[in-house]
């Protein structure tokens, strides 16, 4: 099992979501048992032995391997959702996108001051959602370990975007 | 650990989305890795040792456990998602909100004829999604093998609206 395979079930689909766009779909990798599996190690392997308290996954491909990822190294699971979906009380992030704005949020309660937190989402793009995500981790008092991501499109700079000088940004994949 | 254990984990909150209602929230469940696992073990025994072909999730809290049990039974995860997610061609079920209407996809080249496939979300309401999604699944030619949903709402007749005659439907918590 090697990153190669792995490639191979990262579908890209023309222009979607617009004209231009080749859109990396993993859902022949979800339909993969054995490589998703492979996913999820490769993480863990990249965690090593420092201890986790947390694995923060965004909405909604975010909870996929982040789920996954949370129960096989045994820590809670935290959801990053859109605006208004989260029923208790929750802090937001706005971030641009490339016309107008988005939302996340995350319940006030899910992380504890001094938390070391992973954040996770399958996809690496301009980075706008995992530093919103960060953020959100941040102002409860968490630190963040690291980012997680299965595939990093390189050229739109997402790292730059984040900050990569204090964090730690990890992809299984770049394009 | 007991069905007790994991009532204690799903927190209810008043009043959300809107008044009188008392929303049933999962993070605190998600929070728990060791009570998570619990519910993918209790899904894969009321799969008993039947041949499962695969696990159809519902965006975007279906996601959670059935990724996992679709890598615990080490078959494949095929997402139903929300209108206009899904890259690839698509096939869609367009079913009743309490205001208005909603429509769900899933990616045509997911699943063979003939193949038997459970369909999970975490909650069973009115059951709008899941017959939605077991449409989806039965105009490709598969066969639903069995629902299973973290919790129901038995007041609001789900079952009947899935047409229980027919189907297995399990959920591990009834309110």
């Amino acid at each position: 099992m090697s990153i190669t395979n792995l490639k191979v079930k990262i579908r890209e689909v023309k222009d979607f979501p617009k004209k231009g766009i080749s859109f990396k779909d993993i859902t022949p990798l979800l339909a993969d048992p054995i490589l998703s599996s492979f996913v999820v190690e490769s993480f863990k392997n990249n965690l090593k032995d420092e201890k986790i308290d947390a694995i923060v996954g965004v909405e909604s491909r975010g909870f996929l391997f982040g789920m996954m990822l949370a129960n096989e190294i045994n820590v809670p699971f935290i959801p990053i959702r859109k605006a208004g979906k989260l029923p208790a009380d929750v802090i937001s992030e706005q971030y641009d996108l490339e016309y107008g704005k988005a939302v996340v949020e995350i319940h006030k309660d899910s992380i504890q001051k001094g938390w070391n937190v992973v954040v996770h989402d399958d996809l690496l793009a301009t980075g706008g959602t995992a530093k919103a995500a960060a953020n959100l981790v941040e102002r409860l008092g968490g630190k963040v370990h690291s980012f997680l991501f299965v595939i990093e499109l390189s050229f739109l700079d997402g790292r730059k975007n984040i900050g990569s000088e204090k964090n730690n940004i990890i992809s299984l994949l770049k394009y």
